[in-house]
C-alpha cells in the first residue's frame, strides 16, 4: 500500500513523547531543546540523496556537498538560529572516487566557513547505490524566541524573501540559505510565523495555515517569479507549486513589513508581499489577476512511499 | 581508485577547522561543543543501511530501528554523555509498506524511552534502494569531563565491558548500548581513555594507541568470548577482529579497576582485564597462551570505497 510522508509524520508526531528539555518537537522546520541551565538549542537534519535530490551528471560533487549543508541552514534560518556545528553522515557508493569524495566535502566546508558552522563529526559508510548525505545541524538561539509555523494571526501580511518557481533548472544547487536573514527576523520579534519553502509555496502555506489555525489568500499577480537560466520567468503555477525555493515565507503584521524590509541583514534581498492570512473558514485560496478567488490545493511536492 | 575510510577521515580531520565552541572535533566517538554560557554538548550521528548494516530478511523492522538508535547511544556511552534528544533521517524504499515503517520507528522509540532521549525531528525521503537510517543524537555532559580516545598512559590496564566476537550471529541487532555505564565511568573521573568497540577490538585498540601515543598488549587467554546462539563461543580471532561488539574498551590505572567494577551502574556487567598499555615503541601486540608475543595488526572491519 502506498503511503504519504504526511501520514507517517502525523503518526510519528502523536507517537513521539515530549520531554522535560524539549521546547519544540516534531512538526516545525527544526526542533528546539533546552540544555540544563542554558540557551535554546536548535536541531535539524536533512538528507540529500542521489536520484532523489540531484542527479550525478547534473552537478559537480562540490555543489552536491554544498546543497547538503544549505538545505539544513535554510531550516535554521526559518526558526532564527545561528549555525554553530554540524555532523555529516555520508553513504558513498563504490563508483565514487576519492577526489570526488573530497570535492563533495570541500563544497560543504566552503559554505560552512561562510556561516561560521564547524563540521565536528558524522559517519562514513558504503552505499549500496548512489551518494546519500545527511547533515544534522546544531544552532544557537542566543536568547531569541524561535520563529514557528504556528504563530500566524488573521490579518497578517504574507511575505516571501525572494523569487519562486523553476528551482530544478539550477537554483536548487546554488541557492543562498536565509540563515542571516532568519537571525535578524527572529531578533526583531516582529515575525508571527515563518517556514522555509522547500515543498512548494502552496504546500508550505497549507502547513502554516494548519499549524496556525488561519486561512490564507495569495495574489497570483504579486508572486515574484524566478528568472530561468534559459530566459523567461517561472510560471504562476511553478511559483505556487515547485519545490526547493529555499526562501522564507513569513506572516507579519502588515504595519511591520516596511520596518522588517529595512533591517540591515535584509539589504541583499527584497521582501515581497504576496497575500494575507484570513479567517480559517475561508481556507487557502488564490486570487487571480481579475480578482476572482479559487481554492489553492497543496499540490506541489509530497513524498509518497510504497509500491 | 579504491580508497579507505581512514584516508578520507584523515584528510577531513586536517581540512575541517575548529571553532570557538568546538571542544572535541572529528576523530573521537562523538564531538563536544560548548553552548554559550552552557554545559558541554555531545553530538554524534551513525548510519544503519540495508545491505551494509543489516539484511531485510534477517531482522524485523523494529530491531532495525532499535539498532539505528543503539549505535549512536553506544558512542554517547564511550564519551560519557547522557542521551537527551535525537533526530532520525530515514530514506525509505518503495517496497516498504507503512506498517513496516511504523514498526521500524516503534523499535527506535521503545529504546529511546528506556534511555530518556526524545525524538525531536529529522527528515523523511524516498530511497532509490533499501532502507537507510541516520540517527543524530544530542547528549549532555552535565559537568563531566568527556572520555576520549587520546588519554591512555603507559602502564594502564585495558578493560572491556563484556564479551567479544561473533556479533553478526544476532548480537548486532539486540545489544545493550553502554550509555548508563559510560555516564558512571565518566563521572568517576578514573578513566584515562575510552572507545566503543564497533570496528573490531584490534582496530579500535590501534585507534586508542595512535590517539594516545602508547603501545598495547592483549592477552588472548583473557579475552571474554561471546557465547554464540548455535552453541560454543566466538574464537580468539573473532574476539580480536569481528566488528559490532558495542562494548566499551577502557584504559585505566590498574589500581582503579576494582573501584570501577564496584560502581552501582556497572552491576549488570563484568569488567574484564584483557591487557595493558605499554611504551609506544612496542607497538600493538598479542600475547598467546604460551606467553609468546606477536604483532596484532588492525585487521577487522574497515570501510573501503571505490571500485
Amino acid at each position: 500500500m502506498p503511503f504519504s510522508e504526511r501520514s507517517l509524520l502525523d503518526w510519528l508526531r502523536a507517537r513521539a513523547p515530549g520531554g522535560p528539555h524539549v521546547v519544540v518537537g516534531i512538526g516545525h522546520d527544526a526542533a528546539v531543546v533546552r540544555a540544563p541551565g542554558g540557551d535554546g538549542l536548535v536541531l535539524k537534519s536533512d538528507q540529500t540523496i542521489e536520484e532523489v535530490h540531484f542527479a550525478r551528471g547534473e552537478a559537480p560533487p562540490g555543489l552536491v556537498g554544498r546543497k547538503a549543508l544549505a538545505r539544513v541552514l535554510s531550516d535554521l534560518g526559518a526558526i532564527g538560529a545561528r549555525p554553530a556545528a554540524f555532523l555529516c553522515s555520508a553513504a558513498l557508493p563504490d563508483d565514487l572516487d576519492e577526489p570526488s569524495a573530497r570535492a563533495l566535502f570541500d563544497g560543504l566546508l566552503a559554505l560552512a566557513a561562510q556561516c561560521g558552522a564547524c563540521l565536528v563529526g558524522g559517519d562514513l559508510a558504503r552505499s549500496p547505490r548512489g551518494i546519500a548525505l545527511d547533515v544534522a545541524a546544531l544552532g544557537f538561539l542566543e536568547g531569541r524566541a524561535p520563529m514557528l509555523r504556528s504563530g500566524a494571526r488573521v490579518g497578517d501580511a504574507l511575505v516571501v524573501t525572494g523569487p519562486l518557481g523553476g528551482s530544478r533548472a539550477g537554483h536548487h544547487l546554488r541557492f543562498e540559505p536565509r540563515w542571516r536573514e532568519g537571525i535578524a527576523l527572529a531578533a526583531s520579534g516582529r515575525v508571527h510565523a515563518a517556514i522555509d519553502l522547500s515543498d512548494g509555496l502552496a504546500r508550505d502555506l497549507h502547513e502554516v495555515a494548519r499549524a496556525s489555525g488561519v486561512g490564507a489568500r495569495i495574489e497570483t499577480a504579486a508572486l515574484p517569479r524566478r528568472e530561468l537560466p534559459g530566459g523567461g520567468r517561472a510560471t504562476v503555477h511553478q511559483a505556487l507549486h515547485d519545490g526547493e525555493d529555499y526562501e522564507l515565507l513569513l506572516a507579519v503584521d502588515p504595519a511591520e513589513v516596511d520596518a522588517l524590509a529595512a533591517l540591515p541583514a535584509l539589504a541583499a534581498i527584497e521582501l515581497v508581499r504576496i497575500g494575507a492570512t484570513v479567517a480559517p473558514g475561508e481556507g487557502v485560496v488564490r486570487i487571480d489577476e481579475r480578482g476572482s478567488a479559487s481554492p489553492l490545493p497543496p499540490g506541489g511536492f509530497e513524498h509518497r512511499f510504497g509500491a
